[in-house]
């Protein structure tokens, strides 16, 4: 006899489908975060939810969800709905509440790709491979931190109470168990990063995403031929100021190919 | 007797109450585009239209504005929520419409800075005074470009049908007449930037923005402090991907403030 278990990233952004014609999901306590679940499997259920829509045509190109609360421990209604489908584009709206109200707002376009003259103009950074890079040793306090392979190049978490002038870290990262990249996974892994603003200080202080936006830049079959190999990912601040700083990441798959570019607006205190 | 002259820019975002609890605005063809009005135009009617509302509290924080489907001629629709009030930000949906349905959707943070540790990481770059770099005469078509003063240092508009390596634009630019800088300037002033495949192309092609996002980095004291004075504005793509391409985007107060940081998802045929 044969079983076959759900990898644990497949069971936090299931979906069955409520009674408003909407979805409901289910948060798993291996994606906590300090207070509700990690930001990037909230993203990843919300394309997961324009992905099996019966509207829905073409491969996210954009996503932007907005973090009002924090989602309970427990069950969660998303509704998407296509606002508009264009020829190669389609618009949507998503929300995600709970009992006590709308915790996640979200947009996203959808499209298809088309044979165009294409470039990719950044560099990817010139390191080592994950192989040789050592692997970091899990922080106790973050449930969902256990669910990712992270081999830190530049920018590990402070464990020193040493200030940093560069905001900048960068990554090689997989989930955990291996598990081959798809959009949902690829969202999830935009928000990988801990607070820039840790780094800078040299310590934990609070801090929360309120706002992030992805742009993908490859289709569903390019993605795919990444398999369950590491991601490169790097991301830096450009200002902190009174309270709120922002992050822009970038995601590399090993050879080379721009997989996605992400922004996130950050909360903190100091 | 004296008269008074509303500002073109305060005229394109004019707002009145409409009879559903939302606000009327009219396009003018001053702010027109190639099709539909300038896409930063309609962004400053939103932020508008949110700072004027009742329940509004604190300044813009983040905007992301999604591009369904050129705005006609005549009068919009703006309708706008708080979803969520926190302590410290507030969470905005907005929808713009017209008798053929919705053309723009946005969500909006708004919020309260409070004093923080702060840092702005980017270095402004080096470059000439506006007063010592030449001013780019308004090209024919593009009537929303004849409202900005712009003095291009670094990637002006192609005119050679050369092919540039680097799809970097950066330029000086303010209200033309003079206007003292507030937050519906500033969102405008994110999507100033001609198409960067043109740029890298060497010649205007179909491309237009889908979605924006701009994160604001300073309150309103400190943006009404820039005045009418130019801002550097400089702009880069990071992958041209099959019909999509992203940007990213600083704008700079003249003494090197950083006012806000944007991006948007372009697309282009080629």
């Amino acid at each position: 006899m044969t079983t076959t278990t759900a990898h644990p990233f497949d069971t936090a952004i299931s979906l069955s489908d409520n009674t408003n014609g909407g979805y409901v999901g289910q948060t798993t306590p291996e994606y906590a975060n300090m207070v509700g679940p990690f930001g990037g499997v909230t993203a990843a259920a919300i394309v997961r939810a324009i992905e099996r829509h019966p509207d829905r045509t073409g491969e996210p190109i954009a996503l932007t969800v907005n973090y009002l609360a924090p989602v309970s421990d427990g069950a969660f209604d998303v509704a998407v709905r296509a606002v508009r489908t264009n020829r190669t584009n389609q618009h949507w709206i998503a929300e995600v509440s709970q009992d006590r109200g709308i915790t996640t707002t979200a947009t996203a376009v959808f499209g298809v790709r088309r044979d165009a003259w294409s470039d990719t103009e950044l560099t990817m950074p010139d390191v080592p491979d994950p192989e040789s890079t050592s692997h970091t040793t899990v922080p106790g306090p973050v449930p969902w931190m256990r669910n990712y392979d992270m081999h830190y190049v530049e920018g590990a978490v402070p464990t020193d109470a040493a200030e940093s002038a560069s905001s900048t870290t960068t990554l090689w990262v997989r989930q955990r168990p291996a598990r081959t990249l798809d959009f949902p996974a690829l969202s999830a892994l935009t928000d990988v990063f801990y607070p820039r603003v840790f780094l800078r200080r040299g310590r934990m202080l609070p801090a929360g995403t309120i706002s992030l936006t992805t742009y993908f830049h490859v289709d569903g079959a390019e993605l795919a031929e990444q398999g369950t190999d590491y991601v490169l990912a790097s991301a830096h601040a450009q200002r902190f100021a009174r309270g709120y700083f922002d992050q822009t990441a970038q995601i590399w798959g090993r050879s080379g190919t721009l997989l996605a570019t992400s922004h996130q607006i950050v909360y903190y205190k100091d």
